[in-house]
């Protein structure tokens, strides 16, 4: 049996045009909304200064959860101790809340125990570093990672309030004792050792974590424009330009174009001129 | 047989006189050093603005740790939020470390699960309050509490993260609702349920735990100059007066005259300057 039917009455040749043209033009225009919208969403954290942009892309992270945990992450481990601590205040402004406050609240377990330290922290920001502190520490995070204890106490804690420069002695230490990249080791599919690959290289890599973000945004169907939005806005005038030749290095396209393949209208403008100009 | 022995050659009055008078010099000299060092201490931390005071503070009570964790818990609890990110930030400066991050290093277990949330905190300073959430969080403060399950994940929660004014509705529900002050039931002698009692009352009843802090220093056995120096100098010109008044109320006797029987010289005579004048 067919499972297609044909009116009683067949329409005009005239009335199909009609019908699907306005079929369309509604598809146009949701298309245009949509394309409006992400235009819109980038001019506004654009707009925002930064404390306030963090404040306001941290607040949104909490109204999902799971899936935006690691936009979190991010803003814990990407700023600068000092920047943390601003969008910390922003946030008190905008939600009568503290940042900690509403991560405790909604999260539990494991993902508390990483996220609420880290959204706390005020890191000591400055370059020195204590060689004996980083082959002890080193010790303790491969003798735990190899045992997949990931979220045990001394983990975190190292991660959580150590400075970005001391962490970075211990994972070359680690690398130059063990032989191990400790990213390496975090390739498993838990979305907990997900969060932990991401505070690591939000700390110590971050030019690569961006890449990463950027690649995973642009390579997606259909594109993740909010985190492309949100990496080109708080990236651009900070380091945008070392993130784009390491995406080059990686993906072998200029950045900007493989924006502009997947993106159109005013939005795909304002991206390229956040972006600036690139050499391709 | 007697333990007292005569020497062979028995002194005159005239030279035992001159050994006592040398014996009672250095004796003296011992006080007196002992009275300058009070002093001097004191008029450091007087001299150093707020949240240099802290740092120093905070960094001399990781240098003793159990002891002197209700230090921290003070600095934590009784300062503005905004006050404790800026003794954190003076606390960089001064250690090259960051103040969670030697709380962490150097505590474990409970301890370290309430005091590294409590340094790490910013709490939202404003007045509003959710009564809804006081409601449930004063059922989940009097389950926990009434187990004995001081160090539960909750209870740290909500300490250590809802503002001073949100913890101040909860407890009063807590009263209303249950009949009971939690302080009452958190009289156990151990000494993780102590800093508890101190984190209540530091953030609640930020007077009535300098007053206890204040008594218990004056009345040991010989004062505990530290305690009375710190509490006298870091509350000067900030809640002194107040201080000072609830603590003629609890024991009967002004806090200054309390001081100066227990005193004495240039030591006495600058804490009676940083209380200023009171009704007698």
């Amino acid at each position: 049996m067919a499972s297609l039917t044909v009116p009683a009455e067949v329409p005009s040749v005239a009335e199909d045009c009609e019908q699907l043209r306005s079929a369309f033009k509604d598809l146009l225009k949701e298309l245009d909304r949509e394309l409006t919208h992400d235009f819109e969403k980038l001019v506004l954290i654009w707009t925002l200064d930064p404390s306030e942009r963090d404040a306001y892309l941290a607040k949104e992270a909490t109204k999902r959860w799971t899936k935006s945990n690691f936009v979190l992450v991010e803003i814990a481990c990407t700023r600068s101790p000092k920047e943390l601590v601003l969008a910390r205040e922003a946030y008190h402004a905008r939600n009568k809340k503290s940042l900690e406050e509403d991560v405790a609240y909604h999260t539990t377990g494991d993902h508390r125990k990483l996220l609420v330290p880290l959204v706390s922290s005020y890191r000591y920001g400055g370059d020195e570093v204590d060689l004996r502190l980083a082959k002890a520490e080193s010790k303790v995070l491969h003798e735990k990672i190899s045992d997949k204890a990931y979220s045990d106490d001394e983990v975190i804690r190292i991660l959580a309030t150590r400075s970005k420069a001391q962490l970075n002695a211990t994972l070359n230490h680690y690398k130059d004792e063990y032989g191990e990249d400790i990213l390496k080791q975090l390739e498993d599919e838990d979305e907990f050792v997900a969060l932990l690959r991401a505070t690591i290289k939000g700390l110590v890599y971050p030019e690569h974590y961006f890449v990463e973000v950027l690649r995973d945004a642009i390579n997606r169907r259909g594109t993740e424009e909010d985190h492309l939005s949100r990496v080109i806005a708080t990236r651009a005038e900070v380091d945008l330009k070392t993130i784009a030749n390491e995406y080059q290095k990686r993906d072998s396209i200029p950045l900007g174009r493989a924006i502009t393949k997947d993106t159109g209208g005013d939005y795909e403008n304002m991206l390229v001129a956040l972006l600036g100009q690139e050499e391709e």
